[in-house]
């Protein structure tokens, strides 16, 4: 059986990729949390990934002795383990556009990655309009993002960016609860299709682990002093 | 016939991964360069990407109308697209791999990144010890770096990461040539990996145009006033 090692269902937006891919395609996996204390040397973290993910980060998947520690290489290679369930687009140019968005994904849109972290569970509207008043960056990812999911949403009609659900909705997802989490502004569209991430049963049962965590970690959440 | 856009190959490491993957596996591409003026609104190498990527950035692989815009994705379209030339490796086990430590590089070693920019015809080795002196960071990456490249090497028995020429060593490509123009110390069989990467023809090939550019930008060498 797949084990998967997660951080934090409420913070850990790397994980939540390849939790979501494998739940939304009904692929069966052992989730294996990994608990954020600190990502300092001397962490429960660090000590539980040591031997195992030669990053020292999550997620990782195991697969029967062989170890992946990275959230693309995990979604190839399930893309290659199971083919029938057209992980990535079937149509060669799709899939070609679907690599680059989720490539674009992978090392890209840093300004709202840090300025957002991802937190499930908080609403922070009024953090949000602050940032959105005074970030250029994020303000630049946020327009990029709009024009990339209008095209991809026009181009296949919905309801996921490649019409049916694919791997660059699964790296999307946590930019979706972000969105949501600083109530950043986006057209109409734009909100429809993160709603309907966020309806999606593998999305959905995310979440709710991670409402369920109550788990406050302070470094996670530098914008705020305390709840 | 497949068109490459890359920018300056002194400095441009996004750019030198798919042309060396091109070059090294011997397919045929036309190499369309786009000057690195500025990145700004207004500058040329902006204007010149307009209407082709969507990100505004380097590298572009154009392929009978179909445009792709990240280096990794560029990567397994073409693994796709060229079965026979095993760009990656064929075992399942060592693609696997292959793929953990790609996307590790393609979202990761951001503070070698960031603070030994690309630079193949300098020589900076007063600059690279006062880094490696102060930034904790560096020398982290570049331990990574050691463990990895020493155990898939030992692993596989070299030349390469993984025995033949793949993917991996196009995307570390540009990290051999930092610890060059930087003179980061590393132990000796890393040396000599770092050198028979910089002899692959294809290599050589990028090393000696960027060698023909002299075309300095002062932009992407922050840690120097003039030359
Ligand atoms: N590129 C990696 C990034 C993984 C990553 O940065 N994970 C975070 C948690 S969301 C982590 O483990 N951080 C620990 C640390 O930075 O020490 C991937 O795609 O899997
Ligand atoms: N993730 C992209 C990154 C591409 C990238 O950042 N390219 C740089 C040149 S090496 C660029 O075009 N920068 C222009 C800019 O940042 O505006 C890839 O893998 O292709």
């Amino acid at each position: 059986m797949l084990q998967l090692y997660i951080g934090n269902k409420n913070y850990s937006s790397w994980s939540m990729r390849p939790w979501v891919l494998l739940r939304q395609a009904g692929i069966a996996f052992e989730e294996k949390p990994v608990r954020f204390d600190s990502f300092a040397p001397g962490s429960q973290f660090k000590a539980q990934l040591a031997g195992l993910s030669p990053t020292g980060k999550v997620p990782v998947l195991v697969d029967d002795g062989l170890v992946l520690w990275d959230s693309l290489a995990i979604a190839e290679y399930l893309a290659e383990k199971y083919p029938d369930k057209q992980l990535w687009p079937a149509d060669r140019a799709a899939r070609a556009t679907a690599r680059s968005v989720v490539a674009e994904m992978h090392s890209g849109f840093t300004a709202l990655r840090s300025a957002c972290g991802m937190n499930i569970e908080a609403h922070l509207p009024e953090t949000g309009a602050l940032i959105w008043r005074d970030n250029a960056g994020v303000r630049a990812d946020v327009q990029r993002l709009v024009a990339m999911w209008s095209a991809l949403l026009q181009q296949h009609g919905g309801p996921m960016l490649f019409g049916a659900f694919s791997i660059a909705d699964a790296f999307y997802a946590p930019v979706c609860m972000r969105l949501t989490t600083f109530a950043l502004p986006v057209p109409q569209p734009i909100a429809d299709y993160v709603r309907r991430v966020q309806a999606l049963p593998g999305v959905k049962d995310w979440i709710d682990g991670a409402l369920a965590e109550a788990d406050f970690r302070e470094f996670e959440e530098p914008y705020r002093l305390r709840r």
